[in-house]
């Protein structure tokens, strides 16, 4: 069924040339932008960069998007796989009057060309790629792969809405794009909006045939169909006019959107299209792999590859698209739709204009109640839940919040949430299930790239989130969190980006208690990729029991522009602090814990500092050893909640001043640093303060299989022993006091292995 | 059509029953284990651990197997992703008699039964779920979504091996799963073995129903349709004889092997068949997610739950299956095949007895001649790929060595390689194509996790590889590269495994070089993650010119059971040391350039340290400079190619002894260090050296975007300027020589804005 008419496509046929041209442009031009004049090499850019090979297509879909929202009053959102093909996107931002509205210097005319075209991949210009100086983009495309969780996740509880995905055959073969096709099976699309993937097949990556190009239609339309989608193939390379072809697919399709199963487009197009057939040297250029980044990148140096490139901007005739003040044609004008249904001005690209602040429950009636420091136990997760639950309750109608794990919420003791909402799921079950529903949002689904992708998209588009995750398996998501961290922190340095919601993890089942599971769950790493980050961006907190996880997980929801990374116990521990300690602890970020401690509150002979659940209990244990076995040794107990504290407060905004440093750890006192991750962490932070060698941090020495609890402490030597030990040992006590407390680990040792658990004294230890 | 008669399918029934009996005991007993008397609280294990819901599918697949193995004699590798099902692998490699062959304690009667049992999940046993303990084994499936890939790289290059590979449906969840079902396409089955995948569908995971257990057979046969594969679905919940209905499909596909379309099985059956009905308080236990890990945990101290449970364990009647001694009945005996072709001992399965040290090229041809420091340049990549190309050429015939890389050989100029032989791939190409062919030994697919994974299984299965790729995106296996380490750590713990060949990284196109693609293509924190290794695993290298990486990757080629990264540059870059010159600073792992320093052997003003291609050449570059503007200044340039010879030697056995530490950086002199990657590496390798605080590391802050190689440097403060400037201020030198030598980079930079290049001065600066 025909849909569009000859003058239509006509039209778009010009608006596409304009933007290839002003593409190619971009790539190589610095100057005669609109080739006024002969080419010259001195027009060119020095260092011509730029991908070509994915232009054509980007703007032929963007272009048909354009259409449908005019025809339709679409409200809808690009997201662009193939981020670098970056100049496609410009130019069409540049034609709809986005760009200018962002920046007068990038006006509707010859001085905004000049000045676009110039300022690509130029030094203080746009970046090759697509980025967060770029309006309308939720998503860069540098490291490939996630364009399709994103989208997913911007659709959700947004009815109306709808999220167009270009995946381009290159980043169609990654992992994470292969399980997003399955992403149709978590998507309410009654309640939330709707996803349209266009799977770009041009065929080549750079400098192969990529797998799904090379699949055939009935293999593509088999595998898609097998995901739920109903597919369709659009091969504009057999089409006699590429507009038509899509736009009868683009009507289709939002025709189709509320069917049973949601349309999906395969869009076959030439790479590189409009590029020369070959180059001087007789290498094919249009329609293969050379045309993926500059095709002919010696035109400043070689005149036959300028003429060549000459002939290929002229092919696109701007005279007849640019007047002479280089105002686009009227008719080029008549495109793009208008206002905020534009591409590039959808409000849902800069969600943080969206973000409401969350409805946060008032801590005191979750809080664990508490006479004495240990004097209750509490898991500290299983607490956290029943608050997120309220959470979940007071966002029932906003719909903004939304929890994204690894099928791991039961096992994380999160269980609770699920009073308050199903887990998502659209399909229906052949057998027994429980708790699951269309509009549930808890999203669980063995695969953190999705829950990343997932929550980006959730979050960039103005909405909330946590991420609960095994400690061990969120390492799987450091590349993307990697990316993130970039777009974060290039968010922060664009004036009209409004901040969104943080991006907060829950690590937990961590590998102090992955005792049972064995070694390849116990993995504290993704800590120390996170000290890689911008001090402006991440964020490491290890509250030590219930009550300092409320509080931290209530500042975390209610920060922006973050990446907040929270580690906290599942197993019932002890509690120490109560609601108001826990929130001055959390403020201060770390602390003496006076009651622990046998210093009076000065002149320590050792300190004994903890990080983490598990290693605050035993470092509290340690203490209580040593008052038994060393007791004149002056011991000091000091708790860190927010790892960045420890960092120098030139180098960090969290870290401790001075002063506040040294009431803690003193200036050359021995210190024995029980952390929950690697000890190179606490290292890394604590560079810069003075005499580091004084801190002897015990911490996960990569040691482990299945076995008990406390055997996994030994096997790290972090058990309450070996910290009793390091101090005296540390602080010039009696070496006699050290082997007797090694002699009683010893034993309790002994009795895991005979018995296969821990003795009840150290599971069943309390603080009192 | 019926190929199993109803006799061998009771064998086969009684064998699993055996299994399934043995997995549950595992799991519950530590005592009793035959259950000759009634089953009491004292015969529990006090922690049950361990997952039963996928047993029994496992035990399926191994008997199915070993009956196929007995027929027709096919050499048979088994990749269990579900590696959480440990108990009915080890019930099965008992009952074969490896069990007994590796450990005499697990003989094949009563006692290693008793033992076995015992020492499964027991402190000092064997861990709950598969590791390198377990014989047959090469993936551990902890992590999940691995095993696919690992199974496609372990039938490479083996004509005649059949890798059978079961995918749990919570595993195909993942991405790496996902697109693991394309690898079909890259694997040669004439040069190559075959591998059948048998998607393991028991409908749930921890909590949930998965997507793969939802889909319709109609969809799973698309899908897989979709992805070249020709699938049959397998549904012994419906089966009168699950035995004869899997022995008829696993038959079937034997035939198909060679066929146009390769053969894959959907394997549906009930999760943790043969548990109760429900537990005793009604919660559904057999075919549901409730069976997934221990469905009567409570044993121990609920009597209802004890009764049950032996009522479970009766229900296989161990008194029908094991003689009063234990022994196994001999029906049972005689399902698994014999010798080599057992499923636990295929010497694939500890690949080091196949491997043969590499036939590698002597370096002297491939070296980049010299007359002086720096008198030549050249790429390091491509120089090294000449040699490769060699060791490429010399393997032909053994094919025992690959190349694995995300789509970016050309780009990494690692192209002379596909002079020795081409990108894999079995397709046809509609289009345009350059060097592809089934039996390239090159496997290129934009799948860091495909790259990674098929590499894993080749070194495991005793062959060679080289994993060349972006630097910024190796992160993407993170978590994959964080098994692997602990996979070699417990390997090297278990004296029966053979050393396997190193897994070598070679990561280039790197971040100071990525000044074209942008911020996205920029992070170095692999190396970040490659110091939370074991000592005895990992090892970081960057070699700073030519002829030291060709020494660092034969070093690296050749050493067994460690992980290598190696950094190095793809753009030509100055050639400092000849190839002897080269051998001994590798071999020293960091040395002094006495060349490029002004301090006589003896008591400089400050160390120049650098280690990387790029802060290489700015350090010599600084050291120049100081000449000229700081002409009393001492200066040491040392250059270090091993970043681990920085740590304490009793840390780390790469770390340089205290007199080559000093002899380099002296004791109290200040260091200015420019480093390739983020400068917390350095500081937490020089941990534990005396006076950490006086070594001033320059690297990259997380600073960047699309702009000129100068300006990415100046951005994070690492041009030869600003590492010149930091000499003269931390040796307490004149401030205004500082101020000059900003002004000088300040005036390099306004050129880079103006002109959108470096000034020719720096990108051709040669060291004379």
């Amino acid at each position: 069924m025909k849909t569009i008419e000859g003058t239509e496509t006509a039209t778009l046929r010009r608006y596409r040339r304009a933007c290839d041209y002003l593409a190619v442009a971009m790539i190589y031009l610095r100057d005669n932008t609109l080739l006024r004049e002969p080419l010259r090499p001195e027009h060119l850019k020095p260092r011509p960069l730029g991908h070509w090979g994915t232009c054509p297509g980007l703007t032929l879909v963007y272009s048909g998007l354009n259409r449908l929202v005019r025809r339709t009053g679409q409200r809808t959102l690009l997201v662009t796989g193939p981020g670098h093909g970056a100049p496609a996107i410009h130019a069409n931002l540049w034609l709809e009057g986005t760009h200018a509205e962002y920046d007068p210097a990038l006006s509707l005319d010859g001085s905004g060309l000049a000045e676009l075209v110039g300022r690509f991949s130029w030094p203080g210009g746009f970046p090759s790629h697509l980025s967060p100086e770029v309006p309308g983009v939720i998503h860069e495309g540098g490291e490939l792969g996630y364009a399709l969780a994103t989208a997913f996740g911007a659709a959700l509880d947004d009815p109306g809405l709808l999220v167009a995905c270009v995946v381009g055959d290159g980043e169609a073969e990654t992992g994470p794009t292969a399980a997003s096709w399955h992403c149709e099976k978590f998507l309410d699309r009654v309640g939330g909006g709707n996803v349209l993937p266009i799977l770009h097949l041009n065929g080549y990556k750079i400098a192969s045939p990529t797998v799904y190009g090379t699949m055939s239609d009935d293999e593509l339309v088999a595998y898609f169909t097998g995901c739920g989608w109903s597919p369709r193939i659009v091969d504009v390379t057999k089409a006699a006019d590429a507009d038509a072809c899509l736009a009868d697919a683009l009507d289709a399709a939002h025709g189709d959107l509320a069917g049973d199963r949601p349309p999906m487009l395969v869009l076959r197009s030439a790479k590189g299209a409009g590029a020369p057939e070959s180059d001087p040297e007789g290498t094919p250029l249009a329609g293969t792999f050379h045309a993926h980044q500059v095709p002919l990148s010696a035109a400043r140096d070689d005149p036959d590859h300028l003429a060549l490139l000459e002939n290929w901007l002229r092919s696109y005739h701007p005279e007849e698209l640019f007047g002479d003040d280089g105002v686009p044609a009227g008719d080029l004008l008549s495109v793009p739709p208008e206002g905020e249904l534009r591409l590039g001005k959808v409000p849902q690209a800069n969600g943080g204009l969206l973000r409401r602040d969350l409805p946060l429950p008032a801590l005191e009636k979750f809080r664990v109640g508490l006479d004495r420091p240990g004097g209750a136990a509490a898991s500290p997760t299983e607490t956290a839940a029943t608050w997120l639950a309220e959470l979940m309750r007071a966002t029932e109608d906003r719909r903004d919040f939304r929890v994204v794990c690894p099928d791991e919420l039961e096992s994380n003791k999160l269980g609770p949430l699920l009073t308050a909402t199903a887990r998502a799921f659209t399909r229906e079950v052949p057998g027994y299930a429980e708790q699951l529903g269309a509009d549930g949002r808890v999203m669980e689904v063995l695969s953190e790239h999705l829950c990343q992708g997932w929550l980006q998209g959730y979050l960039l588009t103005g909405r909330h989130g946590l991420f609960p995750c095994y400690e061990a398996f969120v390492s799987i998501v450091d590349g993307m969190v990697n990316q993130y961290a970039k777009f974060l922190k290039m968010s922060g340095e664009v004036a009209w980006r409004a901040p969104v919601a943080s991006l907060n993890y829950l690590l937990t089942s961590e590998g102090w208690r992955q005792e049972h599971n064995g070694y390849s769950h116990q993995g504290p790493g993704f800590l120390n990729n996170m000290l890689t980050k911008k001090a402006s961006v991440a964020r490491v907190y290890l509250p030590a029991d219930a009550n300092t996880l409320l509080v931290t997980l209530e500042h975390c929801l209610a920060s922006t522009d973050r990446i907040n990374v929270v580690v906290a116990g599942k197993q019932a521990t002890g509690v120490w602090l109560d609601l108001p300690e826990a929130r001055e602890h959390f403020r201060a970020g770390a602390g003496v814990w006076h009651w622990a401690s046998t210093d009076d509150g000065r002149d320590p002979d050792v300190v004994l500092a903890c990080a983490g659940t598990v290693p605050t209990t035993e470092t509290l244990a340690a203490a209580e050893l040593l008052a038994e076995s060393a007791p004149g040794l002056r011991v000091r107990v000091v708790n860190v909640v927010d790892l960045l504290s420890l960092a120098p407060a030139e180098r960090h905004p969290h870290g401790l001043a001075d002063p506040e440093f040294e009431a803690c750890f003193g200036t050359d006192v021995p210190v024995v640093f029980a952390f929950h991750g690697y000890p190179s962490a606490v290292h890394e932070v604590l560079h810069g303060r003075p005499a580091p060698d004084r801190f002897h941090v015990h911490g996960y020495l990569e040691e482990g299989t299945t076995t008990t609890p406390f055997d996994l402490l030994a096997s790290n030597r972090m058990t309450r022993h070996d910290l009793a030990r390091a101090a005296v040992s540390h602080a010039g006590g009696d070496p006699a006091t050290g082997e007797e407390l090694l002699r009683r680990r010893d034993e309790l040792l002994a009795h895991a292995f005979a018995h296969g658990e821990d003795a009840p004294e150290i599971t069943g230890w309390r603080w009192s």
